[in-house]
């Protein structure tokens, strides 16, 4: 018996699931290392929890090997799949990781600085701890690799377009899985025209038609488009620019804007949605106001970029739990078909929109896709 | 008799406008030194031109004064008026500059370093010119002042918001003088929810509901929003982190994002629109299609922004001139409510639109808003 290992790994975090082989995998166990440092837990699906103390990567999936020991019941782990944010201009469709393009995968750090090195150290990691299994490499990016060139490109001088400044997009695993399931329960909606938005802790939006992406609110990096937690989301490049001659570095403006920035930086309270949404506080307010008005105005944009809607699809953590952030997106988009069941959104049901657009509820499962592009590569 | 004298300092030129007092202004003479440094060159309205040699704003100024002298015909200016590109935090209406106002004006320089200190030279020289007579401000960035709290900040730690890192917006003259060229002509679209689309070699798109400005594609800097001749538009500040690992210093960074980016980085051709309608490369027609793609993202976005749309109105020298342009924009926006007449357009007319929105061309008039400003002044 044979099982596969999905590693999903951030910079304080490293999810993980185990399924069983099969053409649609069978889960195991799913869970995370989380806050990587020097008091690291382990979380698994279902509630359990417990401190691990120091952990880097490596530690993290010792620890992991062995908590899905008792799940994995034997079997042996014949592929582990990895999600790296950054496929660059080459790679696009899942595939075996070799050391000549592990070399390459390492060039791209310098466009993914938070994200790269990590998931690359939890694949050095997983081949020291499974030398005899293959390693699957599935890309963010890679959804979005067949954008048109208008939706690749900045207005920069083209030889920058050329050397791979474009518009990447990310959370292509996610924005895979739900169109996966559009495929399979709303065949008419999957021919359409559909919004996408994936709202976690990492944020961004997708205009998919036909089962394509065809434009995502993140472009180049993982800081455009959307607020998020502490990323900032869309900024005037004059803001940088202000910044520079203010004396500002490199590294305090990267980390202001990847860490410090967002809905912890506007409100000064929380990065957490459900803390601002319980908080009193009227910072917290405006953080979500423009959360919420940032989300309205690409959901406008990227209808336009497709010639209207069929459908917005609501997912991730405060996608899929935050009723009142859903309410509000919806509110005030008669005009453009878009009208809410408050009942239905209320009791978190799949289906909550009243409109001739369908408003969807869609739990993601990007570690399912990852899964999924193992069980291909092993039951070729 | 009296008269009143527009400035209107860019980087490169110096544009002016010759008016009769009254509380509608009479234009008397209209024309700017182009082409600022070594070989600058005078142009009259009516298409009058000659060389000038050298000039700065001081000297452009002095020839200015000699080629009004005929229309002035005897009338004394008694008031000069300014475009001013950013009023920050405190200016808003138009004011009569002092010496305590010019300071704060100055200290607002490197939040536009290329174009504050231009507009402000032009100060220095019409006050040496003309002592006896008014300086009047008019601001950019006025029309933009009273954008909701969700329009006005980006997601940075909320002290930037408090040190004025905020969406000052510009082109806010052009604005004014569409918005009231609505009020007069169109009272009952003045009423609704326009956006207007100023496309000249600056560029920029504005929300107006109900004749209010509620959002534009420009925020803190003139750097955002739509690509322009030379400037990027919207950029990841990705990008920007991106730049300043490879070395790049803040200056070579703003020279490329100002200078040699937008049409003509894109195209490596051109800046002028005009020289890429007629190219037959095909990088020509690849910044043609993602100058109107992101004319039409931004027309969704600020659609959504109000709610919906009443009308869409162009301006500025590609939005008055390029009918090519305008039918790109406003096709496959039938979702909206957008359609065009094909022929309307084609021959310059005001009316363009067939559907339910109403699709407008109105030329713009920055002089005539600066002109009526110091007339109000004058006839307090």
């Amino acid at each position: 018996m044979s099982a596969i290992l999905t590693l999903n790994a951030g910079s304080s975090s490293l999810k993980f699931g185990v399924y069983q082989v099969a053409e649609e995998p069978g889960l195991l166990l799913k869970g995370q290392v989380e806050n990587l440092g020097p008091l690291a837990r382990m979380k698994l699906q279902g509630g359990e929890a417990w401190d691990i103390g120091p952990a880097d990567h490596a530690v993290a999936l010792h620890e992991i090997l062995k908590a899905i020991e008792p799940a994995l019941d034997g079997r042996v782990v014949m592929g582990v799949g990895h999600r790296i944010v950054h496929g660059g201009k080459t790679y696009g469709d899942p595939l075996i990781l070799t050391e000549e393009i592990l070399a390459k995968l390492r060039t791209l750090e310098p466009l993914a600085p938070l994200h790269q090195p990590h998931n690359l150290a939890a694949v050095y990691a997983a081949q020291k701890e499974f030398p005899e299994s293959v390693q699957i490499a599935c890309f963010d990016t890679s959804f979005h690799r067949h954008h048109p060139f208008v939706n690749d490109t900045y207005a920069l001088p083209y030889k920058y377009y050329e050397q791979g400044v474009r518009r990447y997009g990310f959370h292509g695993l996610s924005y895979d899985y739900i169109t996966s399931c559009l495929r399979r329960d709303w065949p008419e909606l999957y021919k359409g025209r559909v919004v996408v938005a994936h709202l976690g802790n990492g944020a961004s939006m997708c205009a998919i038609k036909g089962g394509q992406s065809v434009s995502s609110t993140m472009g180049f990096s993982a800081l455009d488009g959307l607020p998020m937690g502490t990323r900032c989301g869309q900024l005037d490049p004059g803001v940088i620019l202000y910044f520079m001659a203010q004396g500002m570095d490199a590294n305090e403006i990267s980390n202001m804007l990847y860490n410090d920035s967002g809905l912890k930086g506007l409100s000064g309270i929380s990065h957490d949605m459900r803390t601002l949404l319980e908080s009193e506080d009227p910072h917290a307010a405006q953080a979500i106001d423009y959360y919420v008005f940032r989300i309205k105005r690409e959901l406008g944009a990227l209808s336009t970029v497709m010639g209207g809607l069929d459908g917005l699809v609501f997912s991730g953590g405060i996608g899929e739990h935050a009723a009142p952030i859903r309410a509000r997106v919806v509110g005030e988009m008669e005009f453009m078909g878009l009208s809410l069941n408050a009942e239905a959104n209320a009791a978190g049901e799949t289906r909550i929109g009243t409109g001739p657009v369908e408003v969807l509820v869609i739990p993601t499962d990007e570690e399912r896709v990852i899964a999924r592009a193992v069980a291909d590569a092993l039951l070729v």
